[in-house]
């Protein structure tokens, strides 16, 4: 059953009758619809009545409409205005530009514009590395969209875009102090999206590619790879990719088993199913079954998809051709990046000893986590509503700081590596069990840990 | 002569040894070059000496470098080290991301980002229009360069632009709360800048395209004008013209003349030029002659360019074709957004009684001001060293701001005229002088009454 959630809470501004017993009935009326009343501020008090802010959360927008009407069921009482707090929040978008240092006199217009910017223009023009010492490019990253793919919403285009690349631009900052910038782009045009980003690419240090369906998120990060001289990082496969194998490597040590050894089945072989095997290769797995909509790939079931078929030769190799519930039977690792509800407890039960079960569909995950723990000895879905979320905020802001310090030309696999295992890292022994083997979003250690490992490696590489 | 200037200010850490005189001296060597000495402090003190730190305006980098031999040339005086303040406030850039509310708690984080910014997203799928409401496009304007006319230094990229267009996203800030971005683009061609404008256009609120060479400007405002929904706005050409027609009615109220009755006379058919001629006529200007490089342009002197084929045919009917000094002789008002040292005093010594000498070109004038004021009524510049500096900043916050404010989806000339008047209009009958016809760029009526008149016009439009 849904739970009232802080992403439906809404105020609502009450008239009530002068009594003793006026706003406990209130309180009891709202709660009495199973909305969460989070707290009641009287906003103004005269001998007739009083007005209150009641705030509460609730399930979703209907249930939110069904505490107005109880409310105004009530007698004297009447809901005089109510407000969603998740649109409030997004008036006038969740970012704005900050100045570093205030122009007040004109000492301060001389320097920080004419006639002085002329001589740091210069200073560039003439070493064009000077650019990330004297320029924003030192710490900011272009959030990329065509709002193909946003959430779990789709092709909803870049305007309906742009609340997430906000989003994503705050967290950005609040996470790891990077200056990160929506770029939402009304074209869907592959060749369009590589040429527009090879051309804006001179402000930015780095480019997150977001929410951009497949395949042509491949096409576009390949060639933005081999063109651009600054790092570029598609997070629908690679954020995910990492925070996957940080979860995995904790969860083997849970369960005490090798990655070497583990046999793996993957639900879902687009973006980030793509990279989550490759990351897993990366990090020593070698026994993976993948399957896509039409069953188990393998060096057998080549088609016209390069994507596809790279995992088709690269997993399966004994060519096993069952459905995925057969795949399951006797399997160390569930990995799922698909659709809800393919799978029941019972097929979790047919898994080895000790089963690890990652069910990453969202909102609704590939098997129910609470039937799935019946079996399985480590659980991790994308939802933060059950232990070991896998959220893509414990990868992306340790991993452009590092990448921005050490002015990084572009991302490995070996970064991506050592960036997963730094999360992993951060959860010590005497924390790890099977309730955590990941650890919080908020937890500030995280992005620390991941941007000095990026670094290390990065500076490494130069 | 050139004298010490803010963008030339230097910061030394001077070793010195510990008598009464040794600090007064050193400041009286630094003094002696010509620099101005704005602050001493003393960083350490010990028995065997001090280590002071010394501010002080230079004329440019060889002075700086004269500064530092002359101390190192005294009695036991070293200078430790040395930093230009210019270079030291670009350190980084000048601008960052700021979030509007911090993202602390699981709470903030399922508003602000999943899963509550999807009904957002859903919202403004269903209604384009809310985009404006629920998301940064309502107060964000791209700042688009290509880096191929850049101040005076010409085409040095757009890496090398960016400074500029930092400090001008700056200045929207500090000036009219506006946000704004740097958008350099790493593309000189027409088509692709235009193409690239739309397609990122979804973010933003208007576009302001900066320091793009003639005569490609022209057809990349055009066309932008007439395919996007958002005012698109060329600050070298038309916040230059707001900014000169506010001086100049205000030139004129000093001078007691009418615009329709005054002679006219522009150097420079460029971006600016152009510009300056369509909002002088709009406001009622009917006796103009413009220059360019080969001469008087006139209905018979019609070549393969457009926009000078536009001011051949709407200005100079009589198709004078003196020289620039013949025709002169009598003119009302020289106008140069050309080339430093084409006049001399005697020049302007042949206009008619209480001349108007606007001289535009950056860094050196079209006539020397100081000798203009010899037989002008009134004269401005762009330079700030001089009174009346025709400046772009009291122009382009203002007129966003009141653009933003409106939703507004053009630019029309008549809104230009409007915010010039509203500049003209801030200067009081009682300031109003022939040394004051235009108010300081740190006076904050100004950018408030242009929004004011912009958004009112803007609001009438739509």
């Amino acid at each position: 059953m849904a739970l009232p959630s802080p992403s439906y809470t809404i105020t609502l501004r009450v008239q009530v009758p002068a009594s003793q017993q006026a706003t406990s009935t209130v309180v009891t009326a709202v709660a009495d619809t199973g909305a969460a009343v989070t707290g009641v501020d009287v906003a103004h008090s005269t001998p007739e009545g009083l007005v209150v802010d009641l705030t509460c959360d609730t399930v979703d927008t209907q249930h939110s409409q069904r505490v107005v009407d109880r409310l105004e069921a009530l007698e004297g009482v009447h809901v005089l205005k109510w407000s969603d707090s998740t649109f409030l929040l997004h008036l006038g978008g969740k970012i704005e530009i900050a100045l570093k240092t205030p122009i007040k006199t004109r000492r301060d217009l001389s320097r920080a514009y004419t006639p002085g910017v002329a001589r740091v223009c210069t200073a560039i023009a003439d070493n064009p590395d000077d650019a990330r010492r004297l320029t924003i490019k030192r710490n900011t990253v272009a959030v990329v969209t065509d709002g193909t793919a946003v959430l779990g919403l789709g092709d909803i285009g870049p305007a309906a875009a742009l609340p997430v690349m906000e989003g994503k631009a705050a967290l950005f900052k609040q996470f790891a102090d990077v200056d990160a910038w929506p770029v939402c782009l009304d074209t869907t045009d592959t060749e369009q999206i590589i040429s527009i980003v090879k051309a804006i690419a001179p402000v930015y240090g780095g480019v997150n590619l977001e929410d951009i369906s497949a395949p042509r998120c491949f096409e576009i990060e390949a060639r933005l790879r081999a063109e651009l001289d600054i790092p570029v990082f598609h997070d629908d496969q690679h954020g995910t990719a990492i925070v996957v194998l940080a979860a995995l490597v904790n969860a083997l040590k849970v369960t005490h088993k090798k990655i070497g050894d583990v046999r793996v089945v993957v639900s879902g072989v687009g973006a980030a199913g793509n990279a989550i095997i490759r990351l897993l290769r990366a990090q020593g797995a070698e026994h993976i079954i993948a399957y896509g909509r039409t069953g188990a790939l393998h060096p057998g079931t080549l088609d016209d998809d390069p994507h596809r078929n790279w995992i088709a030769e690269h997993t399966n190799p004994e060519r096993f051709d069952g459905t995925l519930t057969e795949a399951l039977a006797g399997a160390d690792v569930f990995i799922g990046v698909s659709a809800g509800d393919i799978l029941t407890g019972a097929d979790v039960a047919t898994m080895a000893d000790d089963a690890i079960v990652f069910a990453l569909a969202n909102p609704t995950p590939e098997v129910d986590p609470v039937a799935a723990a019946e079996h399985a000895a480590v659980v991790a879905t994308g939802r933060s509503d059950h232990p070991n979320q896998i959220n893509n905020v414990l990868a992306f802001p340790g991993l452009f700081r590092g990448l921005l310090d050490a002015g990084a030309t572009e991302i490995t696999d070996e970064l991506m590596r050592v960036a997963a295992l730094a999360i992993a890292g951060v959860v010590a022994d005497d924390e790890l069990n099977s309730a955590f083997i990941i650890p919080g979003v908020f937890d500030h250690r995280v992005a620390e840990a991941v941007a000095g490992a990026v670094r290390a490696v990065a500076e490494a590489d130069r």
